[in-house]
């Protein structure tokens, strides 16, 4: 048996499909657009590409995208003003400060000085604290929350099912253990972190009906360390060199996808898995910050 | 074998013997006391007994103890304008409020207002979210940062144990969950969250090297569903009837106890374990407030 794929490009695009709805009642009773403001301080070619997706992807949309472009010797302070001002612009409705910031700005200051109601990453302690707590309201950081969507809408049943992840990182592993062990619909999971500290690693990956790999490692879950018939999710995006490709190198995940497939019941591929998903989750944060704003 | 037992009593001594060092020297530093402020309101009785206890300890240690008492028809606005006042205080370090209020108040609200700060329950979303992501400057809730010194300072490893807590309520199993992944001394553990909707618990438990019961149900953790040699928190605070008593009632534990330590290799009461840790982590948290805020 060959595990069915659970494809990130199909399940965004129906995302996109159901915010298009929702910016188009947006700007019927609004008069307006959703609006998302990235902020870039330097030159990164990685961050350049990341923004670049974020502002197409909202422009094919119809949310209104702003990037404003600081040079890389921008201070702090300086950096602080602008974050400050963009706080009180009400046309801005979502606000994204891109990392890596360069090193002599402070990254945690300056991602705690962004107004939690426009934090449409999820990365400020007081939504992240919120989304711990149980609340409902809160806007979710985007990588765990498009997790859940692939799960929920691939027709994987979580409540009940015992989830192992693989990784404890603040963007992807902690918030996703936090998501997944709420009492609610998308949540009753049993859940279990482990990390580069645990012991046996295999002996606990093999007991999950749900396996989340978001470790940063090539070939870190091999078909050995899956339960047969367990769904896998890999979060991994890494990159190997490949003199195959225009651009010497390729992605992979951190599974060891062409033999875990072969044991997995479903699996999501990278590329083309979660990838997709932080990307319209980001939309649909800023979507939702919007409406929380100007009201429903 | 019968388990080493793990005296709460025996270990708040130790730490109340450490604050007081830390409160002399803050004496010495700053000319004062550190102050926490406890805000109860109407007069329910079990609150009446946690509010002495919070105060005694406090004046017992040379911490300085208010208890404002406030009537239990008091409005949600003049609740929030007392707290704001003592937000604004510079004299008040620790702001407690009381749980439960009144039906007729927004209990997250009013934690909501406390300056996180001031925050010694540990319960503001802004604090919640600052432990998860690995802050090491944050007030910690104080029932798991008891458990954590329980395990700590009774010999106990934790770095690479598998921890299965059951419960994931917000003042015990979700903060303690999170504060033991975390990758720094005192985490470092591969940590399971079971809780009412988990299947096959025993399964579970059964691979845990330190089992936290945390679910709030007499007998609910049986000895079957501990691995021998097992460390076991019991969290626990049930009342069940007992005609011998004077009050007609004694408390026990989620574990059963006498059984349970017959299999596990340490064990903590209940009442006499995690309870007196409570208390003595609000008193930390308060001189810790108190460093924070007038400076070291």
């Amino acid at each position: 048996m060959t595990a069915r794929n659970i494809s990130g490009k199909e399940i965004s695009a129906q995302i996109y499909e159901e915010l298009r709805g929702r910016i188009a009642a947006f700007k019927q009773r609004h008069g307006r657009a959703p609006h998302i403001t990235v902020v870039i301080v330097g030159e990164d070619p990685s961050s350049q590409t990341y923004v670049r997706l974020k502002h197409d992807k909202a422009q094919d949309l119809g949310i209104g995208s702003t990037v404003l472009r600081l040079p890389a010797d921008t201070t702090e302070e300086a950096l602080l003003g602008v974050v400050d001002g963009l706080n009180r612009d009400p046309a801005v409705n979502g606000l994204l400060v891109q990392l890596p910031l360069p090193d002599h700005i402070d990254e945690a200051r300056v991602l705690l000085s962004v107004d939690p109601a426009k934090d449409v990453d999820g990365f400020h302690p007081m939504n992240v604290g919120r989304m711990v707590m149980g609340d409902p309201g809160v806007l979710l950081p985007c990588t765990p929350h498009g997790v859940l969507q692939l799960l929920l809408r691939s027709g994987v049943t979580i409540e009940g099912a015992h989830v192992v992840i693989v990784g404890r990182s603040n963007i992807v592993g902690k918030p996703l253990a936090n998501l997944l062990i709420q009492k609610r619909e998308g949540g009753n999971a049993t859940v279990t972190v482990c990390h580069t500290r645990t012991r046996d690693l295999g002996a606990i990956t093999r007991t999950a009906d749900i396996l989340v790999a978001a470790a940063g490692s090539v070939n870190m879950v091999t078909a050995d360390m899956v339960k047969p018939g367990a769904v896998v999710v890999d979060v991994g995006t890494n990159r190997v060199p490949d003199p195959s490709s225009p651009r010497g190198s390729r992605q992979v995940g951190d599974v060891d996808f062409e033999r875990v497939r072969e044991v997995a019941s479903a699996i999501t591929p990278s590329p083309g898995g979660v990838g997709p998903m932080t990307v319209a989750m980001l939309m649909w944060n800023t979507v939702e910050a919007a409406w929380n704003q100007l009201g429903r």
